[in-house]
């Protein structure tokens, strides 16, 4: 075997792994958007063969001969024998029983999850916890070969992040998060928007919002799911999102959000398809595209003053005297349990605090029984007010009966990257402003797909950031985003 | 290895394989349904590396071992096995270079196809027509060792059928047939349908038709496509069908026809799902299930009466006096070239000829350059009138250039079937007429569900009708039924 052979033979076994991976995205989505309800059983086993199918795949002994004997022909050759090799070394170092263990339990852990969280009833999830606990500390010792538990897990999500990196960095944001927010709350609230949207009207506004953003309709479309998401990638990646009539900032902003996923992978090199560097790069540069579609661009005044207009012509009158009032209502801080509702003020508070408390219970460091305690407590000290039930306390969120733990951290990843980019794109066009308020982001966008998004998985997660920025990646820009933007808001 | 044990691994292997051919299916239906238009090559490299999955999984030496050692527990049991050996011998037997390339060839030989359709152009399509013709002769030689070739194809889609026997039957029903006809078209023609149908409207009253004929909502749903089809089975068996504002006869039949395939799957034994017992016994069982939906119930002078109240009720006045006349506007015997529109009288007529024609191609009695004057002079024969122009004629089909040879009898099987068990059916609920003027097709539908659709694959297909009907099915029951059907509507 040549070392162009070995490199061909690998690249040929990954491309049919990468479209059967696909395949089993589609299923996902279809079960979230299209499949009768009655399936679910069914399709519980449609989607464990595919499971099947791929992990004999990522753990086929070959790979390890190709990958010895490949040798890369270039720079994208190299990335791809990176990832390979990322993704064998870690589906073998789990042995298998461990990750069946692991799927079979969290598939029924994510429903007990719900019925606790329904009947507010900690002591019904917290056995199940500990199971997903004891089995994701036994992944991680699989995977960190005697270095840290909770890294070997957020390697997952963010290949080069540490805990002790990410701890410093939020410790230092979280003093001027928690500065801004007082700040912020001692001033009079803005009126936030108040009517009653017709589903279709926001359904047809959210689809002309997905086309303002850019979005490739011939490689996408849109359907309402419970919770929005983004699937799929190459040339087919679907959204979703959804409508509450008395809130329309809900639909609009979900879809904006997920319009940004999906375009990342809609805009990478088409060279790179059906390829490990075909994907995005991580969750934290992921998640930094979503947020600046929907948080620097989509929330900016230059914008929002566009939405206003279009929300005029669409609905007729509401209650909102001008633009300025309606770029306030967007962007209207207001204290809340809840992560997934947080305004950008709060929203990198709720991540810090879960970051904290996972990363003891990967560690060791705090047991299951004490959870709900340092929650609440910790939510009293960053948040000013106790936490009046579990729904919105620790029961709030899915992620740790998915096993999720090291993916907390890089929603904050992404929007500090967020903030990066919209420094240095505010750099390059200093005239971006103008075209936003006229709703044209393509400016923003055609910046943001050249500098970064069609180079997919090229790049580590910060390198690819820093050759979009010209600089390395740090907090700074947040924050001084974050304060200068709530300061004239607020009257600060 | 015990027997018990050989069975049980054999059984579990070959749930897995049906869950991944799910999978496959689900995935072809939303290629015609929902997939945005640019991710056409990217699903074909996703249903490709599927195919490659299954095919392994179907040609997987255990199989043979496991079949060697294997001993059934029941009748069932024995079903099971008999099909996994088929499925074993047939994919075993075609080599894989073959099959590899037939599915190559026939992907790209049906846009040539569509192509040449457009245009008119048969010499655009017989170079691609002789090599799917060349292939598909290898492939039958490769299954027939030594046997009748065209029997060989045949069985893929009905097995135990011949060449031989089908063509008898043929030749009985085609004297009848065209006596029939001949004796309608002497008869002046009842007023068709004549106005327009919104796409909303027409769509409402398919979903309450699908109702009507006990379709199960909790494990299915309608989509609009092209062509209409059902897909999968099990939990999870979906529907397409199609609109022409002009004609809601169109809409609403396909529903129609569409719902008895899927009900047929969705009623199979809950016990068999994900086996090879779990689907339906074969094309001509499958097609008799559609057709006494869509016909013998659904064009009945009963229920047309009950769906005549409905569009009354739903579309307002439209010119149409009475019952009567609308049931002789949906039973109207007209002369045309396209088999997918012939009313039940034409049908059949359609489906001896292209018998006849591609019998002869796969035996090499016909050569494809002789085809197109083969295909006018019979049709002339039968039908009287001269073909105007390919797209009418040879080319109106997509079946032969995706290698369908042997398919398209089942399609007259299933309207032999469906006559035999309309007879039984009646005799079984001699009210059964009373309750279909009232939309009530429960009886009906529940007579087939209990005889016939919970068995699945148990029984080979003449079995399976016989079971049901209480005697071996022939062609006298469908012929009666027509001849007496068409003798009142026109007076005969």
């Amino acid at each position: 075997m040549t070392n162009t052979t070995a490199f061909a033979e690998l690249m040929a076994f990954q491309r049919q792994t990468e479209a059967l991976s696909m395949v089993a995205e589609r299923l996902g989505w279809d079960q979230e958007t299209m499949m009768p309800r009655g399936a679910a059983d069914q399709r519980g086993e449609e989607m464990a063969a595919m499971e099947s199918v791929l992990h004999a795949r990522r753990t086929d002994p070959r790979i390890a001969d190709w990958l010895a004997a490949a040798k890369f022909p270039d720079a994208a050759g190299a990335a791809q024998l990176r990832l390979i090799r990322r993704s064998y070394d870690r589906s073998t170092k789990v042995p298998a029983d461990l990750a069946e263990a692991l799927a079979r339990l969290t598939s029924v852990a994510q429903g007990i999850w719900a019925e606790a969280r329904a009947r507010d009833d900690v002591s019904a999830f917290l056995p199940t916890l500990s199971e997903v606990l004891a089995l994701k500390r036994e992944e991680a010792a699989a995977l960190a070969t005697g270095g840290d538990l909770y890294d070997a897990l957020i390697d997952d999500y963010e290949p080069g992040a540490t805990a002790e990196s990410l701890g410093a960095m939020f410790d230092r944001m979280r003093r001027r998060l928690v500065a801004l927010r007082e700040a912020v709350l001692a001033k009079p609230a803005p009126a936030p928007l108040v009517g009653h949207f017709s589903t279709d009207s926001q359904l047809r506004m959210s689809r002309d919002l997905a086309t303002a953003f850019g979005y490739d309709w011939s490689r996408g479309r849109i359907d309402l799911a419970v919770h929005p998401f983004s699937s799929g990638g190459g040339s087919d990646s679907r959204i979703t999102t959804r409508v509450v009539e008395t809130d329309p900032f809900n639909c609009f902003y979900s879809t904006i959000h997920e319009v940004g996923h999906s375009s990342y992978e809609l805009a990478i090199d088409p060279d790179y398809a059906m390829t490990p560097i075909g994907h995005g790069c991580s969750m934290g540069v992921h998640e930094s595209q979503s947020r600046i579609y929907e948080n620097q661009i989509g929330r900016s005044s230059a914008f929002t003053a566009w939405m206003f207009a279009q929300m005029r012509d669409r609905f007729g009158a509401f209650d909102m005297p001008n633009a300025e009032a309606f770029y306030a209502a967007v962007n209207r801080v207001q204290p809340g349990f809840i992560r997934a509702e947080a305004d950008e003020v709060h929203y990198n508070l709720h991540i810090m605090m879960r970051f904290d408390l996972e990363r003891a219970l990967i560690r060791g460091d705090l047991a299951v029984k004490d959870l709900e305690a340092a929650w609440n407590d910790r939510f009293k000290a960053d948040f000013g007010v106790a936490v009046d039930r579990p729904a919105h306390g620790m029961l709030q969120d899915v992620h740790w009966s998915c096993g999720l733990f090291g993916y907390f951290p890089t929603y904050t990843l992404g929007n500090v990257y967020a903030g990066c980019l919209n420094q240095a794109l505010r750099k390059a066009v200093p005239s971006l402003d103008d075209q936003l308020a006229q709703g044209d982001t393509s400016a923003a966008t055609g910046w943001l797909r050249e500098t970064l998004q069609r180079h997919g998985g090229l790049r580590e997660p910060r390198d690819t950031i820093a050759h979009a920025c010209g600089f390395d990646p740090h907090e700074g820009p947040l924050l001084d985003y974050l304060e200068a933007k709530f300061a004239g808001l607020y009257g600060l």
